[in-house]
């Protein structure tokens, strides 16, 4: 892992050209590099967390003086139950999936002797940044060197210490003890550095920012790399007509609002069939909601329906304010939810269509042809029908890690796994053909599917 | 069909609403609206050629004027033999295609009755920005509606009036005889329109130019949105030692060079190894190709080594000359081409990485090894073993169409189909669960792959 500041484009140079070497790499190769990437570290535990402790001490003592979020400080902690060992095994588990690389999805043979394959393949250069956690350092290097792809990482500047120490240790695993070259990894320490970067858009194919909102939306505004992942996370659930188990709507639009309500996945806007308003699911999900400390921002006509519903008490009651026309494009990442009442479906698809982020949106119902509809129409990376909006996640879903959740309409959307990290190319084994040999007249193409 | 240049943003916002609706259509309301685009053209054939004579009269007018390139005048002659047939035939064609919207390409059951789905869906939105050729508004137009996106289209300004005559035959076919709305295909005439199109990366999703260099160039450097396409097609071919059989060597390189010198897929470098220089294959390669007309352009070792030649007669070494540095990152799309010689097929690798733009390479050579990592550590779109680079193409790989050529390192990468006109969306159908009832001490992920 080199430290290449000084010459950013010196930098991304070097990651490109590893990159191509990255590229030619057995699966064996690359797995291997990651063992010694875990045994290093774990060798080093002692010098790795001596540095983190001086990061620590800085940032309490920035922290006391008010210019840091003291939240941030045990965000910092490597040294805090399992934090250690958790990262080392992430390394492992990374180790463990699938290989992403070289996965033939296409084979046609075009003639006798010429067979076209379209294989995966890495993408590139990944710049990956992200903020304070140090162990993130060690989970994007890992799943970079496992996609065969080279990775310039930018870390909070709190970590500095911590990362540079697992840079230095990571540097040996890599360039001596492995076939994976030091360059492609390399940590980038100064923040002028990132805008250099993210101009190299020869050299740098990928940028995955791993942070705030607004992390994501300044680095989207400022590169012409694609950049994978999400600005915002204004998630939506629309409560249809008919909705039967009160308890259990009740119950999974709290696991929405209330299990985490600063992710991405959380959800930030009820939507309510008017004709549902008078039905249980809608009270009962008013009741554990407010029950649950939600203030929920209501428009005129839910505002009403709730405060005619004599099983809401006082303090649910309380909790019922006005909502402002913001409140429907707002991610609170708190316990607010905007509350509004449509005419119809369509009116909840347009609605989110509108409003949302595209990133998950729900639907609760019995009928199939509505949840149907709704998951056509609305465009988002996920759309539900009768389960919370917070199943959105890379480990839920079963890719095994996360890599970010897009919001693209190109490339990867929802929760990006490996697969995400990687592109593909056509690999043409010919013998001697020439293209001028066939059309009308001449030789004609066999296009025969071949199986993988 | 809507012609809305008076309020792009109106329009973008009118084609993405109407992208909401294609979403939900089926592949038989997609098709059906192909054959009723269909059925209304060829109704309206003499209406459309007398616009297109109107076209051909200015622009004939122009040619003679010298304000227009007299080559540009018979590509917009929609009367030319075979050319509306055809048009109106390629119509029919999309519409036989696979649909590649809906098809379920993941399925996981992540718990009992809930399932999870990664099914492919329209992107939304596109903007296609196409020179002069008048009937490429229908073949987009095609596209557009089997994929189930919605689409502005600008054409060449020599076309318009045609355009128009098309644009308002194809308005009833779409928005009255069919279910796809009209909004979801618009034509867009006035040039500066554009500009303020390709700002709206909310409501346009993809650019896809259609056209020279300079066009895709300027439309990259002029938009955040994600563009399709790419601006340079400098495809190199490298002789490695020990090809034997010199003609059919020398056949590939001359339909590499000379089957179509202004595609994007001809060869514009020629890498030799420099064991290579005294085999025959090269003799017989630089044979044909200045027979052919071919000049190339060559550095120091592979000039003398074609000089002391006894083989090329005097017209020959009359097309030898000095390459200048400039010629290894040109592509020529005439009968010219650079020749080098270097040491080892890392030095050939190298050269084309970071010479080459990444669109297809090849390796001439009996060596199955060498192949192999010519084909990982090359990083093109298209990399082949004993094959002309003209082979890329969405219609000779069998993809039945072609959207464009992507040296885009995200998304679809070489020759597109209408698959590159799509992204997924994960459905996931749930019972009402909570995602904050999994974990530990709860309950399990059952992450059962189902099969498709």
């Amino acid at each position: 892992m080199s430290l290449t500041d000084a010459a950013p484009a010196e930098a991304a140079r070097a990651a490109k050209a590893a990159s191509h070497i990255m590229a030619t790499l057995s699966a064996d190769d690359r797995n291997d590099a990651l063992l010694s990437m875990h045994d290093a570290l774990a060798a080093a535990r002692d010098s790795i967390l001596a540095a983190n402790a001086k990061d620590l001490e800085l940032a309490q003592r920035e922290a006391a003086e008010g210019r840091l979020n003291p939240s941030l400080v045990s965000r910092l902690d490597l040294g805090r139950k399992g934090k250690w060992e958790d990262m080392l095994q992430g390394i492992l588990d990374v180790r463990t999936l699938p290989d992403p690389v070289g996965r033939v999805t296409l084979r046609t043979r075009l003639d006798d002797g010429l067979v076209l394959d379209r294989v995966t393949c890495p993408i590139g250069v990944l710049l990956v940044i992200f903020e304070a956690r140090p162990e993130v350092l060690a989970n994007i290097a890992a799943l970079a060197v496992k996609s065969g792809n080279a990775a310039l990482l930018k870390g909070g500047k709190e970590s500095t210490q911590t990362m540079l120490a697992m840079a230095t240790v990571l540097a040996d695993a890599l360039g001596k003890a492995s076939t994976v070259p030091a360059a492609a990894v390399q940590l980038v320490t100064r923040r002028d550095v990132v805008q250099e970067l993210l101009a190299l858009d020869r050299d740098i194919d990928l940028v995955v920012p791993r942070g705030s909102n607004e992390l994501v939306r300044s680095i989207k505004a400022g590169t012409r790399i694609p950049v994978l992942g999400h600005a915002d996370g204004l998630c939506s659930t629309f409560i249809d007509t008919g909705v039967v188990d009160d308890a259990q709507a009740a119950s999974l639009l709290l696991d929405a609002k209330t299990g985490y309500p600063a992710a991405c996945n959380s959800l930030e806007t009820l939507l309510v069939h008017e004709a549902a308003l008078g039905e249980p699911a809608f009270a009962a999900a008013a009741s554990a909601l407010t029950g649950a400390g939600v203030t929920l921002r209501c428009d005129e006509a839910s505002k009403a329906a709730l405060l005619g519903l004599s099983s809401l008490d006082e303090a649910a009651r309380a909790k019922i304010v006005d909502a402002v026309d913001d409140d429907f494009d707002t991610e609170f990442l708190s316990l607010d939810l905007a509350v509004k009442v449509v005419p119809s479906l369509d009116a909840a698809i347009a609605h989110i269509n509108a409003h949302g982020s595209h990133h998950t949106d729900a639907i609760l119902t019995p009928s199939e042809a509505n949840a149907e509809k709704f998951m056509a129409a609305v465009d988002s990376a996920g759309v539900y029908w009768n389960a919370s909006t917070r199943f959105a996640d890379g480990m839920r879903y079963g890719f095994g890690t996360e890599v970010g959740i897009s919001t693209n309409k190109i490339h990867s959307r929802g929760p990006v796994g490996l697969e995400g990290l990687t592109i593909y190319k056509y690999k043409l084994r010919g013998s001697g053909q020439a293209a001028g040999a066939y059309g009308e007249g001449k030789k004609q193409y066999k296009h025969e599917s071949l199986s993988l």
